[in-house]
């Protein structure tokens, strides 16, 4: 594996996802980065799949998505795994309140302790792309359970 | 500033975006990761602002939008600022065709050279929220100049 460059990334926050509360920790030394984020409904937030921070891990390129071997063999680019050679998670959640260094969203599909990497706003304008095409495998998730 | 941990990233690939030509390659030696992207029609880049790799633009917690100082001050994490604590980009591109280790895209708002540290597809369930409110400063980019 030829290793161009590394870059370093720190935690900004941490997610908070147990019981009733679902939120969004800032550290408070970032606190002043969230000026203005009242303004959006919606956030992109950037973390750390940390659970899965292992070298054997991060050098696996093909995965059964959702580890569903009926799904095909597909590669980690092509899904949204956990599993990839940067942990990057990238959630959308909708702001509920934004009160100091706390934001509550509504829902996040991310383990509770999750480092947080970055925060964006969500602009549909460029964000949204409702027709964006899909395979068939992805389109079983909308399927009643 | 409390570090309370860091992680290391490094690059999958790199962006050409020059004369007639835009393309994200990715190294061979993740190729791989690739298997069954062909089958969506819009991805999502994680890159990292390389030209803001510097200690002061990293501490930077407001600026002011698109360096408009008619916009009010606004905090790194409600903006798309390439100045942020950490330098994550995210860019949603659609793909025009995959050779290889070659995607090429329709267009994308990122220097030559720029690195890539992540593909993703695309999931319109989730990821497409049209009606996510912003406020007015962001919507002036839609005016035509």
């Amino acid at each position: 594996m030829t290793i161009k460059n590394t870059f370093e990334i720190f935690p900004v926050g941490i997610i908070h996802n147990k019981d009733q509360s679902t939120s969004i920790e800032i550290y408070q030394e970032f606190e002043e980065a969230l000026t203005g984020l009242e303004d959006f409904s919606h956030i992109i937030v950037s973390a750390w799949f940390h659970q899965h921070d292992k070298d054997d891990l991060r050098k696996t390129l093909k995965v059964f998505p959702r580890k569903d071997k009926s799904n095909p063999l597909t590669g980690v680019f092509a899904t949204r795994s956990p599993v990839r050679p940067n942990l990057m998670a990238i959630f959308y959640c909708r702001i509920i309140s934004i009160k100091g260094n706390i934001i509550q969203i509504d829902f996040i599909n991310a383990f509770n302790d999750t480092p947080v990497i970055d925060i964006k706003p969500y602009i549909p304008n460029g964000d949204s792309i409702p027709n964006a095409k899909v395979p068939e495998w992805v389109k079983v998730i909308s399927k009643p359970e």
